[in-house]
């Protein structure tokens, strides 16, 4: 097949500085747990973004000095040769598919956490940082600005050497630039505060050390949050904003502008989860800034359609379609495309489950691309499947995320595979969470698969069957059987604060519901309290699911804040304002005692214990049981207590394993939430994982991978495992 | 010297299962952030406690399997024959100065991360972990069960090729055999659930197993937290504390056991800070447990005193005394002990700020000593000092944490040096901080040092001298100055979240007071409000010392819930209990707007902004500003919002550079919360730095340091820099 023609927009080169990038997709920097120390990683994560088709490949934020380490947040750095030699091995990786390799610098000054150099960052004025907790800065002098400037000047020469095309500043995320441009952080009276000139010192003296230095060989770009979305407190782009691009322009200090919105203490403007934006967000900001820029400028927004991608480029709201997330999902979004098959693109669900990773301080997942940040150290490609030596037939029970993806690359690998689905729809607990608010895009889980699967022909999917019994697996006539039966919120209250079901807790009684039967139009009446144990979205999601349905809505949690897993999404704070808005009241770090009709009894959590004696008292449950309770009159409540596994198929046909030869079977799996609940993404990684290693000596559990390290006393890269 | 005789009992050695360790002192396992991926650091860093006397030094948890993974947190590993040569390494360190080098061996079951991994865990009874988010594990049937024994008898093989005597398990922090043996995870019907045998059995198999591998070559311990104060609900001594040890004793199972107590949600109990715990507090527990036991006991319990070391051992509570945190603050302390100086020793004060690094994912940090984790990358000794080749005089302003570290490692190394205080005695803000309620011990990191600065007699220490001014520095004609004139609390209430001073809020006003103030008595009346922008001890200090005068006093802080980082010190637990038993009313996610007599004026900070639209609403200030307020009724408000550097001298004398070749003078740095408010121990950090490169070209800024890492294409341990 061959690209229609209305898409041939996207396909046009763009020169940026003194280079050239082939086409418009052009993959924005971001981080993904690998930096300058797993350069193996690094390289064959990139690369496939090259041989996917992004005509630009950046590299993550990289710090240009141990001022500016990020630990406990992996980032890169260039710090020295050895950073160079592994990062020019990311840049070859990229310019072997005939992509330009970019690299993003930063310092991040008020934010720095230094956590490995233990180093003191410096600063426009001193001030502890709105978003990191006991970090401390010092205040820059103007030889500590001259330090700074040469900085950036050292790392780009680095840059340029280890073979980099682009070098772009962070000049968004509050880094050290917009620290100096913006009021809030500057306080300075000297001659880099006070005026939109002053304010601006720092960022065109960067610029032009750059520019001496590197910019005959590289494009210089700025990564610029055009508006930070603070009103006067902050960026506007009508006012520093374009002036900012004004003055790059008068001067001719920067070849491309890559602008978002949005900043540090909020990165749910920057990286916005699809619970609370739609695609192209950014779009009204970046249309007006464009307007003021001679050179390129790249609009970001989880775009994943190329029909919104043409709309960006012939609207003139951009002239590169900037990308983290969706090329993240989709590595061959732009290679979809050109060979006319958009509809096989995996587009990006926004939940920020990559960004969580980062957050976490441990290496990027992907919800729909497993094989995201395995592509070197387990040799996985996200387009290629390795033929099966021997094909046998397989039995997948039950559709959901691990299902599908199992099912999926079992058909890619040449298996004959038969997909059956109790319900009238495939899609498993994704059916359900796609219909709480504001997750509809959640359901391209689903749908990209059931793509897939109707091309496979040598996959059969059939819905609708009806639970499958052992005995009906058992004489189905499959060879092997992947179990992936899912799990289901537990009915009795059972939770991990008590380890024991919940007292009165029962679903089948008309004052309590699981989330499921919740979906299913269980009506608990008008005052509901939503129990949430699990800490990330099904309890908020409960609660403004029923918040929207009018009623007047409680959430408990025993968790030290609200939906705690969502900081690390940066879904938080605008959930947070969203149960404010929606008259939501929560209630944390209290755990159920007890359900009755008409009302839940809590305990505070930390209301036992000892308080400074000579030695801690014996015997005091710590944070279980309680004679002091908390009674709330409700008529109804949502048990967001504990997903358990619904293993019992499993377990039934391992017990009877003796009957399996007599059968025909000769394996059975479990995978997904059916052997442990998890996230969506590992549920479809597991999926993933075991029908790429089905021939191993034991699928059921991973074979080693290549761990990347120093290795004392030998060479540094034997292909050994873990 | 030579030591005391009545410490005699202290060197004896002890027999434990095949191996003799020389004497008393058992550095137990503790985290350091170096793993098994950083052999160098971890080897300098155990091999150091060897030398300083230790007789058996053990490494960190040690991950048996990938399942185990811990991510982002820092273990060791033993998953491959890499693993086994980087740990070998530390081996051998630790050997080459006769000590036994152990090792800790840990499957985290239900609270597994596996951040690194994506393994899935397996677990007695499938449960959401109370204390890790989002996780997901599955339960284990019985060939599961004999993988996980497996597993401990393959990394025991690989401990044991790799040169460890001494192979212990974690039975504490809630790791596997733990969760076993608890009836609150383990809620299993079969042969490993039910009756004390059964719960016990899979620990036994595990050691039956270990015991059969490398029992011949190694002592095989248990580290056991024997009760983990739950009550009931958990391991209590005289119930199944006391049966584990009888069955391990009547099965010839175990040589060493080392005991503590506490849970893994609640770290506090095992990892007790000084705040709520005095020195030796695992007291009763250990000594009901030793009286069972066979073979030697460890106890730990921060025991920095040799006359409490001897009391352990001759009232018959322990065999061996256990250190991690007092042998982090003094990897030297038994020697010291020995050579007759037990004065010396840099006792631990019990902060817990080791831990909070391990909590964050960064490497260990030590309050008390400074050289804690730089042994391999800098190249730093605890106790030997490079004499300096240009001996110069050295004017040290300002007697606080930097600056007192900074004149004692400036004597060490052969200057002479003037430490000047203006106030009556030295100790700087750590004064203060000794006088909040429970942190008594704080004040050890002035004694150490005044016991140190005693003993130089280059050194001289002039106090109550009054601030010094340029012109006094100027003329003192010293060759070079330190200036460590510290820190403020800001009296306008200055803050992160609206980055300006605080309208109203004026310290000199009767109303208002910094935390300076309160300690130096100043009463702002009964009803008192707290507001806490720090997020870590100074709130909740204030909170409780004005508590404890009989004020009512409610805690308000921005963060989301309060003080979070004795969340990373592990205080928060106990913070919580605190503040509920003495009545302190905490507002979370509140910032302040105004003051006024009888009254402070909040918003809720995430009131604002928006919810689902299409595109993010243009121009609402993010977090800031607002309409809808709080007003709480009250007669003061103390200000915990920020502390600002006292750095007007070192502004001056920089200023008047011009002037210093007239004075003899050569150079000017600035260190401590001068330079930078941070933690104490990053203060004494680069105190200890400056004086360590003090001839370097640029000493006010750090050198590069040896970082180990992956390095692509070239061998794996240059000595490169970063």
């Amino acid at each position: 097949m061959t690209r229609d023609p209305k898409y041939d927009v996207l396909f046009e080169p763009v020169e940026v500085g003194p280079k050239t990038t082939k086409n418009r997709f052009w993959q924005t920097p971001h981080c993904n747990g690998a930096g300058s120390d797993r350069p193996g990683t690094q390289a064959a994560f990139r690369g496939m973004k090259a041989e996917g088709g992004w005509g630009t490949v950046c590299i993550e934020y990289t710090a240009v000095h141990p001022e500016s380490d990020d630990a406990p947040h992996c980032c890169a750095r260039l710090w020295d040769e050895v950073d160079v030699m592994n990062l020019g091995h990311v840049a070859d990786e990229v310019h072997k598919h005939g992509g330009l390799a970019g690299i993003q610098l930063f310092y991040a000054g008020i934010h720095s956490q230094t956590g490995e150099s233990r180093a003191i960052a410096r600063v426009p004025s001193q001030a502890p940082s709105e978003a990191i907790l006991a970090n401390g800065v010092a205040e820059a002098d103007e030889d500590d600005i001259r330090d700074i400037v040469q900085m950036h000047v050292d790392a780009s020469l680095r840059a340029r050497d280890a073979g980099f095309d682009v070098i772009e500043i962070i000049a968004s995320d509050s880094m050290i630039v917009l620290q100096f441009l913006q009021p809030f952080y500057n306080r300075r009276t000297d001659g880099y505060g006070g005026s939109f000139e002053n304010r601006a010192r720092l960022w065109i003296e960067i610029l032009e050390g750059m520019k001496e230095a590197v910019g005959s060989d590289c494009a210089i770009g700025n990564r610029f949050s055009v508006d930070t979305l603070e009103g006067p407190d902050g960026i506007e782009v009508g006012e520093d904003g374009i002036r900012m691009i004004e003055l790059c322009a008068r001067q001719g200090l920067c070849d491309v502008w890559d602008l978002k919105v949005g900043h540090y203490s909020e990165l749910s403007g920057e990286i916005a989860p699809s619970r609370f934006t739609r695609t192209n967000y950014m779009a009204p900001w970046v249309r007006e800034a464009k307007a003021a820029s001679p050179v390129p400028v790249v609009s970001t927004g989880r775009l994943t359609s190329p029909d919104d991608m043409v709309e960006v480029i012939v609207s003139g709201q951009a002239d590169l379609i900037g990308a983290a997330r969706p090329s993240i999902a989709d590595p061959f979004l732009p290679r979809k495309i050109e060979e006319g098959r958009p509809e096989d693109i995996r587009e990006c669900i926004g939940c920020n489950v990559c960004l969580s990773k980062w957050a976490q301080a441990v290496p990027l997942i992907c919800t729909q691309n497993a094989t995201s940040m395995e592509e070197y150290r387990r040799g996985w490609h996200p387009e290629k499947f390795t033929k099966t030596k021997s094909p046998c037939s397989v039995l997948v029970v039950g559709a959901g995320p691990a299902g599908l993806e199992c099912a999926r690359v079992l058909g890619e690998r040449g298996y004959d595979v038969h997909l059956r689905e109790a319900e009238a729809e495939i899609g498993g607990r994704v059916r359900d969470i796609m219909r709480y608010p504001g997750l509809a895009e959640w359901g391209r889980v689903i749908t990209y698969r059931q793509i897939q699967l109707d091309k496979l022909k040598n996959v059969e999917v059939h819905t609708g069957v009806g639970r499958m019994s052992a005995d009906d697996v058992l004489a189905y006539g499959a060879d092997k059987v992947v179990c992936a039966t899912g799990a289901r919120w537990a009915e009795d209250g059972f939770g991990p604060v008590l380890m024991a079901p919940l007292a009165g807790a029962d679903a089948s009684l008309p004052h309590v519901a699981t989330p499921e039967q919740v979906m299913a139009g269980k009506d608990i009446g008008e005052r509901v309290v939503v129990l949430d144990c699990e800490g990330y979205f099904t309890g908020v999601s409960m609660a403004e699911l029923l918040a929207d349905q009018g009623k007047k809505v409680t959430l408990v949690t025993s968790w030290d804040f609200v939906a705690p897993y969502t900081a690390y999404s940066f879904e938080f704070v605008d959930i947070m304002r969203m149960l404010h808005e929606k008259k939501i009241e929560p209630v944390v770090q209290h755990a159920a005692l007890s359900v009755e009709p008409g009302r839940i009894t809590l305990f505070y959590i930390y209301r036992d214990g000892y308080v400074r004696t000579t030695t801690p008292k014996r015997g005091v449950p710590a944070r279980r049981m309680g004679t002091e309770t908390v009674t709330l009159e409700c008529d109804g409540v949502v048990l967001v207590t504990a997903r358990l596994s619904q293993n019992g198929l499993f377990k039934e046909l391992k017990a009877r394993r003796d009957e399996w030869a007599a059968n025909d079977i000769q394996a059975v799996y479990q995978v997904g939430d059916c052997q442990a609940p998890r996230l969506i993404a590992d549920c479809v990684f597991e999926g993933h994982r075991l029908a790429r290693e089905f021939e191993s000596d034991d699928p059921q559990h991973p074979l080693p991978w290549i761990r990347e390290r120093q290795i004392w006393g030998h060479e540094a890269f034997p292909k050994l495992a873990g």
